[in-house]
């Protein structure tokens, strides 16, 4: 029998940035696991035990948790399927550096029953990121299938014009990223349609993920944009490797 | 490391019905799948002797045969990613009866970089299918994230108004089933956006699957459909385990 994770996408996934056994935004990552697993009726009583003792374990690095539905053929299955647990782990990408951005043409998906989730199905992502290879950039924005502009591939965007920030809404596809819950209390941005209009008046961008924090956007799509002195110094402060915040 | 099938649904599937060794519609499943590794940009260039094998090995039932792009970690991969094969074997389900199809709630999912596509991320018909088995159903429709009728959970739809056949673009979701590509040979039905309004307008429904063929729908949110004799005769002739056809 093939796990359902495989089979169907059928489960969801944290990636989280591990220091000395520890995990600076592990509640954030717990709680949006813990939602999503009431959504898809996944049961893992012990999730909280499971995942703490999992960065217990890990090595300074980044540790993917990984909870699917299980074993089961067919798409049925019972209510609370019992959650089956993977884990790996690999080593922390440099550290932050500012994002030279380019625009993908691979839509994001519009999935209402999962509004949001970081489930396993990101065959978007895969093909959106062999964009951003071609492009040699450092990350690329997607738009969702209606073309409003909604997350990096791996992250979520922070946009600010005429002196006030934004972050676009995910109703129509994007993941709720954790840095992007730390960065809506941090900048209290305006949750809006990004149009392309939108995008070409922004002065500053930033864009979030719980791996790398957050990362200044230097070049978007060709235009220059400026990285500040004040952005770095949230960046530092906010940034997942760091222990002490 | 974790295949890629399961970390980001990178891969796909056919579900084939295996009869003595062989497979009724297996040129089609086999250029659905080459056409899909194309697009994800796969590569098995033994796909086919694979293919052949597989059925050949196979007892009499259902033979569920995934690609995935093997093992890498990180949604960016290489172009021309090495395909892994893996395959699952069920016993066939019981023979073709009438369905009683109820409306689902759940959404499809708009993926316009993967449109048609059986692709390994399901969730949305994992969802789906606990509306179907609360309704105690056989079978449940589902809308895209517009609200137009598309498919049934694990099947095409096709519908008969005004003495013609209609069956459902595919361009907000759903997938391009195999055998829905016979029965458009078969009927010539017109491609449409299907509304609530055609819904009920219809007096003859089916819909189609790759293992169970042509089933026809008797009953729909509570509303009765006739199943004629030339209808079953239809099944019985296209019928994906019937190997003289």
């Amino acid at each position: 029998m093939i796990d359902r994770g495989l089979s169907y996408g059928d489960g969801l996934f944290e990636t989280m940035r591990v220091v000395s056994g520890r995990c600076r935004y592990l509640e954030l990552h717990h709680a949006r696991m813990c939602h999503g697993l009431r959504r898809l009726d996944i049961a893992l009583p012990d999730l909280s035990e499971r995942m703490l003792a999992a960065v217990a374990a890990a090595d300074d690095g980044v540790l993917k948790f990984i909870v699917t539905a299980g074993d089961g053929d067919g798409y049925g299955r019972a209510d609370g399927a019992p959650g089956r647990v993977l884990t790996c782990w690999r080593p922390a990408p440099p550290a932050t550096e500012d994002l030279r951005v380019s625009l993908c043409r691979t839509r994001l998906a519009w999935e209402p029953a999962l509004t949001g989730m970081k489930h396993l199905g990101r065959l978007p992502q895969v093909l959106a990121r062999r964009e951003v290879a071609a492009a040699a950039s450092d990350e690329g924005l997607m738009a969702d299938p209606e073309g409003a502009w909604v997350c990096g591939t791996q992250s979520n965007l922070f946009l600010r014009v005429d002196g006030s920030w934004f972050t676009p809404r995910l109703d129509r596809g994007g993941v709720a990223g954790v840095m992007r819950r730390v960065l809506i209390t941090a900048l209290a941005p305006r949750l809006v349609r990004v149009d392309t209009a939108m995008l070409q008046a922004a002065d500053r961008m930033l864009m979030s993920n719980a791996v790398r924090g957050l990362q200044w956007v230097s070049e978007l799509d060709g235009r220059q944009l400026k990285v500040t002195p004040e952005g770095r110094k949230l960046s530092e402060l906010l940034a997942p490797w760091r222990l002490d915040g």
